[in-house]
């Protein structure tokens, strides 16, 4: 049991750092998004924020993990907002990629779905719901990003999100219920 | 009392009945909505999911009855995709029916305003609560619907739906209070 | 400990007053915007309470203040129901005003984001999220009135809401953590 503690609290740690990656991906997302809405410096925060924490707030809502975690821990906001910098600066460039939106999107959506799946099952221990609040946190971000930015969904017209997403989510669950080690579970469903 | 407990587990069985066909007419009017606009399948399963169980959600989240039951028993999911399969099936049937979503959405609004306004009741006991969350229950799915669909909610332009609900929240509340005798307040409230 | 329960229960009374001509400011401008979005009148009805306790929902469901109060008191919902009387009774003057829609939000920002980092920070001690949920309390009810009249939302795309909001959370929570006289800085935040 000391073992497996000190594993998984190792784990807990590589888990974080892929949160953050995840929040930047995302928040650079809505950055890209609110740039070519010609959004303002606060509205692009605003959009940034929602895309990188919305999906997760709504997934605390749902296991009442109140107050959602993406709002109290200072590492999200900061995380954001060097995104924004990050994406303001280089916004030729961002606007010049192809579809950067989309290719940014697809970069959190494994991340996120896994995480998503692992929190609510620690919360609820119910497999449905993990599977759903997985892709809830996963694409729920990209979702509130487009209502905002007043434009269709992009997950709801292109199958290979939320596809992304049930995977990792699946995957991770397969792990947390123990069919699958749950030290490699979350790798894969990342990859 | 245990006459009555006996009556209440019935009628409790018969709400549930209630809910599940009130449920796979609101998840066919969002996939009717998903297949306008050109949704692909998963895009589909999400709007008809969001739809069904969308107004509940809402109403669980502000009484605190979480995790939402709506994503937590199989029941619901399970009648979504049924519908989603109808409704993907039958799409020219329901693309040539004149006005199907209009007519789709109002079969669920007297089941689900009445079953929320009830449930709010007893979680919490607050009339005007349970009036306004009755009526969220009911025109909620079809708002975050249309939001998600990115076109104007429905309910808003047209008093007809909120009328309905109101009216169904209304006369639950009624039987729930014990003005009318409770065992017929929801069919009063259905019909 | 006596004087300041009584002087703490003034200002309570006063900020129960700001509360309702805030409530007042917002439900006429969610009045506006379903008058030009030729809503009936139940519609501007949702469209006015949903700008007015909105914003204030999305902050009670994050501290878990549940259920969110400014659908249990009736004197939201009577306010609410005052303002959109007073706004289609003067429709043609609130028509005829050049941008009243932005006029009216602004005068309800200040109260609500100082009195949502107030409250926020009662509940949860989280400075981070007093101020975020401040901003929210403010500025989402203008963001979901905006959804529901399916327009780009107003406070992205304009600066000085956001900022305005931001200032009266953030003087506010300086009062509440002691750093400013608590007694003046609701003042100062509306001002």
């Amino acid at each position: 049991p000391f073992n497996a503690c000190l594993i998984s609290r190792h784990a807990d740690m590589l888990l974080q750092y892929i949160d953050i990656i995840g929040t930047f991906a995302f928040a650079l997302s809505g950055t890209s998004a609110g740039i070519r809405r010609g959004f303002d410096i606060f509205g692009i925060l605003v959009l940034a924020m929602s895309t990188a924490v919305g999906g997760g707030i709504v997934r605390d809502l749902c296991i009442n993990a109140t107050p959602p975690s993406g709002l109290v821990h200072p590492v999200y906001l900061i995380t954001v907002i060097v995104a924004v910098f990050v994406g303001v600066f280089f916004q030729r460039l961002i606007i010049r990629m192809e579809k950067p939106t989309l290719w940014l999107d697809a970069l959190g959506l494994g991340f996120f779905s896994a995480f998503g799946a692992h929190k609510t099952y620690e919360y609820t221990g119910e497999i449905l719901l993990s599977l759903i609040l997985g892709c809830v946190s996963a694409v729920g971000g990209g979702v509130i990003r487009d209502i905002l930015a007043h434009r269709p969904p992009l997950v709801l017209t292109r199958d290979i999100y939320a596809s992304a997403a049930l995977i990792g989510a699946g995957i991770e669950l397969l792990g947390v219920t123990g069919v699958i080690d749950s030290r490699w579970s979350i790798w894969l469903a990342i990859f």
